[in-house]
């Protein structure tokens, strides 16, 4: 793919938290060129006056929300980024491609490659199969190449991101039980967006720890989906999300069981000798959430418990960065020929 | 007024926090026995599902909510506590004491007793001013004999009762200027309410402090009024409240103008003599919230500034303790003739 | 046992969170005379003055922190408790015992009923292997007999409650697979104790989240024991605490496999029908810390996954209540005669 | 001044919450080349190692802490940053400009011209008073063209950036009385350093706040030497630093007394109207950290009260950035001639 100098860019629903951090990421990107930015709810205000953290840029002090149609909008933006509800995004990926611009999703509406794994999670028929053939999951260090061409990409959820990045190099090497796999993920409350709801009041999560989604959340179906892939056969897991009181971040603690005394960490080594955000702390160190928050960096720790015979395995990410906005850029710069760090450093 | 063993007591209105905290403290008073707790949200369910941490009394696990009428209720229970918003409170209040019970409101609707002030700060007319002369502020350190015979008392807020404490003897005793008053409160997001508005999740608080309200917040309707009458002449005083990060806890910090040399400690010492759960820490220790939370008590301490001529007064308590529904029970030992400590520590 | 009105205590070592949790309860209970408070640091302070949310009571006020000899102590104090480091602990029991005093020790120094896992899990020898017959594991839900007639109680660690009170009965019944436990457990930053650290202070924990003593926390000592116990065969589980940003709280999560379709609430139900302070959820509801947070409860939530085939049980404490201070006084009603219940409702 | 492509930098004393964050602006710094990093603790080890957050610089994976003395770094290094605590700063300065290196201190070491106040202060001689005519205090707002001369630039505190910026403009213009001037503070507790100690720990700051240093911070030395300079007469201000649970964050609160009817948003308007990191709110918004922290920025917001007279003007900023590391690099832009918000935005 030829390089080119800057790339137009449009944001579509950018109320959110995630949309609110892609805005920001993409203001500061050297080769990103922000020319919309929708929100119903915030048409006409200015994207300084909606987001201050963002107002020391010269665009968000003049760029004005819209709520113009996909029509429209992609026949000026080159990529269109979705920052919408899943339901709703499905909406507007096919007028943007139809009007010539790439898409990258941040909803789950692409990330299922089964309408019916899609209807069995989301309760509901999805509004546009046939484009699903086209849609890249949108996970850079595993499918970087297929991103790249990609005019569909469907970036992968905070939690799918924290369990597969640990996990695929193991399962595509064999070392662990594909059948017996644990994923206990600890999220941040921004991972519940932006919403006027009882349950994320200061007072209901401060001070404050608890599962939900047990036993069946949704992020299990691209999960799985990945995991099949990488495994070669059909993976069903374990997972348990809880809502801890931090802003930011997501820790997963993975119980495996290998198969095999080989070596992990040259597993691990293989896989991501040329992935810039995936940290691996070996057996020495142990993750943090705050080593990683404001960053698209994951990083990766493990151990063998010789007491057990399982080996356990960390990830930290932050869920707003490498789990949502930080990975969309990330796609965006393999997409156009950028280096894959750029505006993320 | 004879000693009984126990008080028949309801609550209306007890769905939000300092619903739930006057809940819990009744359910523990030796002397108190509830017999009725409304609201319309909860009607059918028990105490025990709505306050899981009331859940260990039996009395929680059988006692449920009713939307029954104050006609009704204030035929059985003996004293009824208001904790309903503001202008709903003063509805309740006719029918209960018509039926024969003592009412104890949480809510701004008696604290005031000029109708004209009622309507500049709240914004509609006083729905029942012929009660206003009923009325007693339920601030006990200060109006403990009208308190123990009142029919109705008006808890004071939790911003004055922060301001109030501290600054009344001094008032009294013209120990400082009147019109020199600055008051500068911070206050847990309790203060707001369990609703369900984006200005209170979790993300948009944690890690964010705030201004709010300035420069005319509603508490100082109660606020002036009750240092007019500590200083026998007219007083306006500057009010900032802010909005901190803690689930829990008021802590005021009051710039004053001595005209005295006098004794400020002897001022504080005279005035509190009595006051269990005014705990004064003078001239070496600053106040904390932490040391106050989850009790009844209001921490004060002073500096006088050398350089600038200025009397520095700092309180501290817990907004939903002190700051209402402990205060309340405060009212209620006295109203009863109990000890004024009973239930409170 | 016969009853008697109160009960003379003294608490070593009462400098630390559980210490202070431990006379906050002790200054409330109905039933015990708080005769004895020690702590070299604070040896001629009062405790109000160490712990200012004590200073409502008037034993607070006046009782000064010694740091007078067990041997002096424990002729006037008829039960004695033990706040001890785990390692200093042991010292303190045998002259209390000989003095003629009961003791309930928080620390670890008698959990563990073979001195050579002692010796495996805190790298010395015990100091006092002659006392270990004598000591009764401080699980009231388990032991409560045996507790009853004890003169030493070694109360459980916080996270051995959390992880045991969910298990214990699904071993016994043989509902579960001994073999295949895994344990997830986080803990607010209380469970670390009042240490001057880097690793604790604020800004190093708040918007963090970490696993830590991966795999082999020396709590794993008295968990295997307990549910090798319960299980009549020699279990060991895979355990990962991790340290999250509030105060108070422990959330495990326990990933099981059953052995049986057989009936979980029935298992649960039978074996804590007299229990006043187990909560059960059963598969409705999922726990969460602050519904326990200041009490003595642990609530316990289950879940089959039809997908897995796995049974996935949840519990939430308080660290410093049931999972230190509140069971210490739980036991002590039970070597006393009192009602469980009593000074902890 | 010549426009240079890059500059040498180096960074003494980097090992606390100051250090870290100037670390990383530097390394994320389009101009600025870190050739050494210092730390007597952290000696040898790589800067990616001690600031994982700053580990995706291929930099920071590469440079070493070192213990080398002032006058060698001062041989390679143009501009050297001291991230040193006062009264060592002092001894780092005299080689480090010999040496013909421009220093950067953020320290208190070089703010007050007067040597008789610093030691009124700080307790102790000034090491190097010959040094002091040299130093220009680093409040690029109001002494933009001296700092850029500089070869000794003073950053200035973290709460006396939050009171001059929102000041300086008022005594200039005689807007408001020098006599009479209120400063209420807030600051997160990343404020106090990385230093173990008690008061410091997570669960002493969290769900707890509380004021220090009451009447006489230290910073009150340097605050009313730069108000005594705009107002043109000696100026004497109460202030009060109060520590909130977050980590970054400074709320300033100012009661002040209006002379003049006069258009304070023009006086502001004119002040910073060149000024890219000052956010004026005016009378319409009001301050909140969350809207600053991670940049630059300080936002300031005024009130006229007509109740009191008196004119409320609050600001927000970030403790670590403007407030200490964010402002350092604002005056290597100035003293490189680089664009002011160069690496910054």
């Amino acid at each position: 793919m030829k390089k080119v100098e800057s790339t137009k860019v449009a944001v579509f629903g950018a109320s959110g938290y995630t949309g609110e951090e892609l805005v920001r990421l993409l203001l500061r990107h050297p080769q990103a060129e922000l020319v919309a930015v929708t929100s119903r709810q915030y048409a006409g205000k200015t994207v300084a006056e909606i987001f201050p953290r963002a107002g020391s840029y010269a665009v968000a002090r003049r760029l004005q929300f819209t709520d113009a149609a996909p029509e429209k909008i992609g026949k000026e933006a080159e990529v269109a980024f979705l920052a919408l509800p899943h339901g709703v995004a499905v909406e507007f990926a096919g007028p943007l491609l139809e009007a010539g611009a790439r898409v990258i999703d941040l909803s789950a509406d692409f990330r299922i490659k089964d309408p019916a794994t899609y209807r069995e999670f989301y309760a509901h028929e999805h509004a546009a199969p046939n484009l699903l053939n086209d849609a890249v999951y949108g996970l850079p260090e595993i499918y970087r190449d297929k991103i790249s061409g990609a005019r569909l990409v469907a970036c992968p959820g905070c939690y799918p991101t924290s369990v597969l990045l640990p996990l695929i190099p193991l399962l595509r090497e064999k070392f662990i039980e594909p059948a017996d796999i644990i994923a206990n993920s600890l999220s941040g409350v921004s991972g519940a967006g932006r919403k006027a709801e009882i349950d994320y009041l200061f007072v209901e999560c401060n001070e404050s720890v608890r599962p939900y989604g047990v036993p069946k959340h949704r992020h299990l179906a691209e999960i799985e989906q990945e995991l099949s892939i990488a495994a070669g056969t059909a993976v069903t897991i374990q997972f348990t999300p809880h809502l801890i009181p931090v802003n930011r971040g997501i820790l997963t603690t993975l119980y495996l069981k290998p198969t095999t005394t080989g070596r992990i960490d040259l597993a691990f080594d293989t896989a991501y000798a040329n992935a810039p955000f995936v940290r691996l702390l070996g057996e020495e160190k142990l993750p943090d959430t705050k080593n990683v928050v404001g960053t698209n960096v994951i990083e990766i720790a493990w151990r063998h418990d010789p007491r057990t015979g399982r080996l356990i395995v960390m990830s930290a990410e932050d869920n707003l960065v490498k789990g949502a906005s930080g990975q969309a850029i990330q796609c965006f710069n393999l997409m156009c020929g950028y280096e894959e760090t750029a505006g993320l450093i």
